[in-house]
């Protein structure tokens, strides 16, 4: 068989765990080729692309990035987008092509599979919302990553007594602040999914200062907003302290915590470190697991599905039911966490 | 409600996260009281213990190790050790006791189970090898640190030009041998669960060297064994190198293996290493949610089970269950990962 | 003897190491008594303390923070400051004052000293800024913990293909961002004891893209500005794109860049993270060593006098020298890193 | 110019920065053209290198291992290895040679340099016993590993009520274990400078538990050996327990310990991971600088000499003097760090 795989989207550790996977299981077990475009789907619409074997994956199992390149290039985006993929693929012979990538790539994928082609998907997200898998890859380097970091602020938080709020990534779910928080024993976690009562969050903050304690942790996903109206936005989009709205909810917070507590209150933002380098054990085995059965659903002809983890099994779910809902947090994992109603 | 904790068994990542997730739950949120005894089972039956409160718990969610010390003392190791653990809950108080342990804990909960005292498990095992749990934590950990030290040994290997035997954890089952070797991409993984055939692992290696490359890492879990009559030894207990029957399964394949490929080789044992010190972001989440759901159990009167996950959810199975049948490594899982028949 | 140790000023990795040494050499060697003031001078001006024996101090030597606190407060801050600092000392019976701290403290220590207080000093500071040592503990985990991100960064921007301005601490010297630099082979760094020239530098990273490569790292020590002249701000302190000037170099340099090359450019600020937690290896020697000498110092009745490190000897050096200049990079140092001009 | 490198001898983090350092400043800042022999001397001898420009360095700084890889050949291993190596520098019209590596290897520069060839050396070793350097790259690597796996064990200790003796490399000095056992907090440290006796170390540890302690850790270098006639073997080489005489110096210790003390005691051994993998932050610095500065030499005509740390300054020092004497652990940090006379 010949297969094409490519990676779209943003950087995510075990990407090359994933391509390398398929390499390998294609190429040794099964005697199939491997190509891999170049810079997603843009790749597939140019015809760029190279040939991958053993030594192509060689070391870089553990390494960050994806050695094929990225972009945010969808076929949707050119008028002709998906007559021209399907073009190449017959002009290049391929049997299937595996696209590993987030909820954009994993529709495009579903697009592409809607119009004859022979795609098996196989999901990545730092930011663990997609549905009908228990995990993403990159997710659990995401939390460690943040994780690590927290349990470094702690010291300095209680050293120089002060309110830390910690920003990291999730824009729409808050699965990396939930899980980073419950594991560095933050004192209070926000998230997209429950918007937060300022008055509350310092009502919590507040009685560890009552009782004695010389600091607190606050981590807020990024996507983490007030609930409607207990946060003053005035009509040119400043709060009631003159800050703008759009600057990050860490900033914000930290600002109406300092004034409502009188405790200094400091923002730290992890930002992009949260999202490189090199995959943690979880991931690798993941990510490697997501290629091997990736192969295995292509020679089975099991087309328009993607991977997934579902237990501790690799099962193929229909690409059009991964892309239906985003997979927010429970309310029943915020009870755990004591996430801030 | 009174409520006693114990940590009994061997050191394992994450225990400590439980005991402070226990104390958070049931003294924070239910307004219970918690005691600790001190060194597992010993403390019940000796009713030494201490008081519990947030104070004491303070810190202690990353460290590893326990602050209620540990031993392998079990109850029926007294003649009268079950009377004496009752009359001791009897005196104490207690309506509830939560032992966090491995198999001969978990045994020992059932039996004081049956025996009528309101217990709810915690399972704890480093070796993942528990049924009816998808992980326990501590395993985590154990493969993280495996993983980092392969990663490390691969250049090694290189630069020196040899096969390097590395020996993790795991006397009957395979599970860090087989995630620490997939995440570090090993060259061969063999494990206790599939006795492998010292011909093939020989070959294996040998194609290695054959196609130009420099070094070959195999793990292997300390419990791996060859197939019947494929590696003699004498009456003595000794190899055909004169090498001692139970000199490490790591020493035993490195000579074989150099004998055989005539290519240096060297056993590096991981050892202790891997049980200790602090847990990675994922035990300390899965721990902690283990320990609040026991509270609940508890709470519940959901008494003679044990903490599990499935999939993603905690849910409580019946301790019987629980140490029926030891979890191995499933054939499919050995095949994704190329372990060595 | 008695002694009395306390740490001011902000966190830095290493303290506790310090507090253990002095405890372990004085109590156990020497057979001395030594208490420590809580929250730095501010302890020592209310008289409020705690003792320290071999208990106190288990377990801390790899913790971040420090068990004694610390503050910003000065003797001089207050009127009667010396006054009342020595009488406590002679109510207390105290043979000696160990200050860990800063330039600020050291000043102090000096102070004290001069007005006949028997100091010895104990330098700290992660920024590497102070004279007469080879070295100050903190430095080294500033550094680890910045390339650590660094590494991790780099796979980003280049999936993302994008110019990364990354900002890292030191106010008044370069040294952090020239070693993190170096370490993680940034493509440019500018630091605060050279402006740099924004024309120079986006030549330099213009460069880089104009050879092939998707991505350039820029390392910004936070107090790192631009030669006189060279980036317009108006009377209102913004810059040509509106940007205040005191919303980091990070941010300004991206914009700066973005404009300039055509390619996106992100900040990321590292902060606080670079300044707590558990010290490396290497700071936790050079900590311990520190603390051995001190005491040795007190025993020899060597006061107004701080440890130092040169080559691989501590020596003791005059407060008084210590605390006269800031010891900047020198300009063979950024030549060596091709730091830009 | 015309410049070769080599690396020789066994893996030490780092070699790849200088490698990378070397070609950055010399084919960039100056201009020449490097090439790189494969396997060390091995490759001098056959001929055998590769071009080394810009790209073939991309991405090496953190990477363990040697990209020219390594053996321990060296041209007196051959009657005519330095004539022919003469021949083969002569024939390449190379200006100048960088040999990277240990005290073998610096021998031999100076043998070649002797007989006429530029060489200039750059010292290796993760031993860091290279007499007129300070520190050598490699070493806080080294140190770093070791660290932290003392770190984890330190809790498993506890948890199982042992003593652990730890086996740090380090054959014919002690500095290693001196460094991280300083850093751990180790009970007892034992080196080869310095033969111990066994009645003392047992004095040292049996304090600890008479105190109360529930562990200890013993750090001992594998080079580490008793005084003489303080531990009894028989003509057989094996000691009084029936353990062979070479069976590593943790085996022994455990044994005797465990004998003398009534307490469980384990080895564990630490083995090649200290020796691989990616450098810290420190050794990258370190490794560049030399490579930076090896070049400087070349241009400079400054043969015969080798790269040094003295203080914050890399200077050069005669080949002949880098080699006369082991630079072995001095009396007086024994005494800092209480090892075990």
């Amino acid at each position: 068989m010949r297969i094409g795989v490519l990676t779209s989207g943003g950087d995510c550790p075990g990407l090359n765990a994933v391509i390398r996977s398929v390499v390998h299981r294609a190429v040794v077990d099964h005697g199939d080729e491997v190509i891999g475009f170049r810079d997603g789907w843009k790749g597939l619409l140019e015809c760029d692309y190279l040939k991958l074997d053993l030594d192509a994956v060689g070391g870089i199992l553990a390494r960050g990035g994806t050695i094929l390149g990225s972009s945010r290039v969808q076929p949707s985006h050119l008028r002709d987008g998906v007559e021209r993929a399907k073009g190449h693929v017959d002009e290049l012979g391929l049997d299937a092509i595996i696209p590993i990538g987030g909820e954009g790539t994993l529709k495009a994928a579903r697009l592409m599979s809607d119009s004859g082609l022979p795609v098996v998907g196989v999901p990545k997200t730092i930011d663990n919302d997609i549905a009908v898998t228990d995990v993403t890859f990159g997710f659990d380097t995401a939390v460690t990553v943040a994780t690590e970091a927290l349990d470094r602020l702690k010291t300095t938080a209680e050293s120089h007594q002060r309110v830390l709020v910690v920003e990291v990534m999730g824009r729409h779910t808050g699965w990396i602040a939930l899980h980073s928080g419950m594991a560095a024993g933050a004192h209070a976690i926000v998230v997209p999914e429950r918007p937060f009562d300022i008055e509350e969050l310092t009502r919590v903050v507040g009685q560890r200062f009552e009782a004695g304690k010389r600091f607190a942790i606050v981590v807020a996903a990024e996507g983490a907003k007030p609930r409607a109206g207990t946060m003053a936005f005035d009509e040119g989009g400043k709060d009631i302290y003159g800050h703008e709205r759009f600057a990050g909810i860490a900033r914000q917070l930290s600002i109406e915590l300092e004034e409502r507590l009188g405790k200094e209150a400091r923002p730290v933002i992890l930002g992009h470190v949260q999202r490189g380098g090199t995959p943690t054990a979880y991931d690798r085995v993941l990510a490697t697991r997501f290629g091997w059965h990736a192969v295995e659903a292509v020679h089975r002809g099991e087309f328009g599905h993607m991977t997934a983890l579902q237990g501790t099994d690799i099962v193929m779910v229909p690409l059009a039911e991964a892309v239906e809902t985003l997979k927010t947090v429970p309310a029943d994992r915020y009870d755990e966490a004591e996430c801030v109603l």
